[in-house]
């Protein structure tokens, strides 16, 4: 069986001690034969709700750090990549490039990411429909070897709402790529009229579980000892401590989603 | 550990042989101890798309079909009232009492069928925010003691399309009350044009899976020896050959989440 | 140039000083050439947010009183329908059968409503695709020869929330029946949570006037003395002292609108 | 009263004898006095569907094109922008920068756009909120002074639909910056599965006159001599043979919306 693949990391770079402590925990847990790791941390927040709003150290002294980070902790690494001439930079330090929503229609982009021969994690547009993905996949492929995951982060359900349509897991799967949950942006609530996005981190886990209960590759999520001192994204945060624990309870999940047979019924969309 | 409620049957009363034959699947089903069924058949479908379309026996054959079900199957009964002078006379054969979605918000309706004494079933709307199913709450508990579950069984997502927002089930979930998921009507698809409704059944189970692991209390399924034959919803229904089969995949996934601490982080919504 | 139809009154109907005031504006309009007004005022509020909330006078004396007003006024008349039992008493006293938005596929509500020979105006459920009111209008053509109008009053679009979709307006009107714009409710923002529908008076406007310039056949508004005391949809409504300068706004752009070719290139739908 | 400004073009540059014909009609109606024309086509379409989509000629070649556009017609010229170091050398040859819907929320391009001190036509993405544009225009008002327009372009309304909340008009407007309105993306049909993005040009005068009686500040049409070869957004193009009647027939709403007052009950928001 498969383990999981999980994402993980603090939301964005912010300073060694924070991110030791979190790769700290991801390193134990990537001891686990049921999982595989990925540390991920954002260099820049590029499209923060207001122009005031913290962005992180920015390309150079961000890949500094996650490559220090995955020779320290031995983790392979991910992380956004915002323009296309990024691209081949991130790609030296990085082992999974990762393309925001918002750009996941920006052919340029995908372009010259996947000709890194690096794998993509693209995000679904909020603005997109699951079958359209399609056409993201193909432009990938067009250009590079590295292969294709798909991530379901949350769909425009109404001003200051996203809505996880989980139908789109398998639909997604369909296309025959590896499909990552985003259980931390799922739960935002971008910010109508108050200057910054908000979230539910209670809904995290209920989120996650029906994810890997319809039988996912992977999952993401941004964790942080101290998730209120978080730049970015702190109400969605799992809190690190408790983090462990939630990754071991979507692991009995997926054993048994794995022992009564992962695909039965979610590999074809209509 | 409390046993699954599993409300299951033909979407509308067609004919003594196939509810037979429904309801020997379930008899079988309900000596498991972790399941308890109810069998659920329409005596009237009363909005259908179109005009022509087929809407079943009416309500004093179907309630004698349903008596005659009830008593030589020994399960308990449940049956969608549409008028509020129709609560009493179903109440004198059903046990469970259903609201169909659209009529959710009908105060007459609620305050009838809840002043029966018999438990409310009453699906969410496809027009309202879980949130708000408190007030159809208040409304069923001011007429009565018979207790209300809510039904989640999708929400308008644009034309001819609906989703299911799973954070609707824990937030249900802390207003009190036991959680039904409705994974055939979930897959609806409202005909744009086509004077009937479609539907994808390959999403059951998905959907179905992603319920169960949030931890609710109660599934619902239409199943029908052939669906394609069924006057309404066959395009959702479960084939009665595969639907054991079906239930117990989920229970297995339920037999985790117990172990695991089934209403952990799921029971207050923000 | 045919006149626009103006349906209007206050909500629900109050007291005889409070319509009285209202007919008195409606009545003046009415001797304009290019209006043609129908006095509306619920008898019951039958799906209120909340158990608790003020419905009305009830069938008997809500007719009653619709009835002294269209005698003392000289204004036709309408109400909604809530109960197929309801339709041949209403249509004793009111020249128009409105239907509830959440009611519009109730087939039997629809059928006894046709069957009393009246019109029918039936408002397009929040849940409902503009092209589907078609089957509406088949089962209202089926039972009566009395004629249909389709009433756009708000889409369901995200929780809490109402989008007019105005593409919906020259779609209904294809379907061959008058088109009304429902410019009170279609402000309306369901209560999340908040126990009521709260609502935001001043879109009214704008709204009405974009729906007049795509050419409409009628217009619905809620108007009352002093708002704020309404026992229902204050939010929304229009201060009957600025009334009749709203109304002679929107027919003069009505009239440019006639002027230039009302229908033009709005009467067929995709 | 300020004359309108309409923004007027092909879709993409293609060649110039098109331009040349699209011109010509744009500079005639430019010799009205209610009326001010900026001549927009595209260099890159930067975000098609698919891959193997035409994509325009380019940065340079598109921008010589613009330039020689503008000065042969006396026209000012428009393009969209899609990378920040793209900005600069737009800004040479264009007289106002055009952000992208999907790109609303990419910081740097608006700075960079901004820095220009040109002004940006924002469009509001098709995932933000109405209100949430006065971040956008707070981002552009702290990096240059030329000025800020915001745009409706449509809005998620569920898989391959987008609606106009015409509600966001006034939202916008009330940010204290003039507001255009798309009348031509507004009815695109984003393709679930069919590889490019459909439309429906009926629809297309009876949203602009909506928007027109409103009280917007702008439109923006996509013209061609003949839609149907358009390299892009064909099926929503409105034919260069009915395009100066059709800004005619708009004009004639502008022109009584401010004889009764523009901005009457439009000019705040809840």
């Amino acid at each position: 069986d498969q383990p999981l693949l999980l994402i993980a990391g603090p939301c964005v770079l912010q300073n060694e001690a924070i991110s030791d402590q979190i790769a700290e925990v991801l390193v134990q847990l990537n001891q686990r034969p049921d999982v595989n790791v990925v540390f991920k941390a954002s260099f820049d927040k590029a499209n923060r709700t207001s122009v005031g709003a913290d962005r992180g150290p920015g390309l150079d002294e961000g890949l500094a750090m996650l490559d220090k980070i995955g020779r320290s902790s031995g983790l392979p690494t991910t992380t956004d990549v915002h323009l296309p001439q990024q691209a081949s930079t991130v790609a030296e330090v990085c082992d999974l490039l990762q393309i925001p929503a918002f750009l996941a229609r920006q052919t340029d982009l995908i372009t010259a990411s996947a000709e890194t021969g690096k794998p993509l994690n693209v995000k679904k547009g909020q603005f997109m429909a699951p079958e359209d993905m399609q056409y993201v996949v193909q432009k990938a492929r067009a250009a590079g070897e590295g292969g294709v995951l798909l991530c379901e982060r949350g769909t425009f359900f109404g001003y200051g709402r996203l809505v996880n349509d989980m139908q789109a897991l398998p639909i997604m799967r369909s296309l025959g790529v590896p499909v990552v949950f985003d259980a931390t942006h799922s739960v935002q609530r971008p910010g109508s009229g108050q200057g910054s996005t908000g979230g539910n981190r209670q809904m995290v886990e209920p989120l996650a579980r029906a994810a890997v209960a319809i039988g996912i590759d992977a999952v993401f999520f941004e964790t942080h000892p101290r998730p209120e001192t978080s730049p970015s994204d702190g109400a969605n945060m799992v809190p690190l401590a408790q983090f462990a624990a939630l990754v071991d309870r979507l692991l009995q999940i997926r054993h048994t989603i794995q022992s009564i047979g992962q695909l039965n019924g979610v590999s074809h969309a209509s």
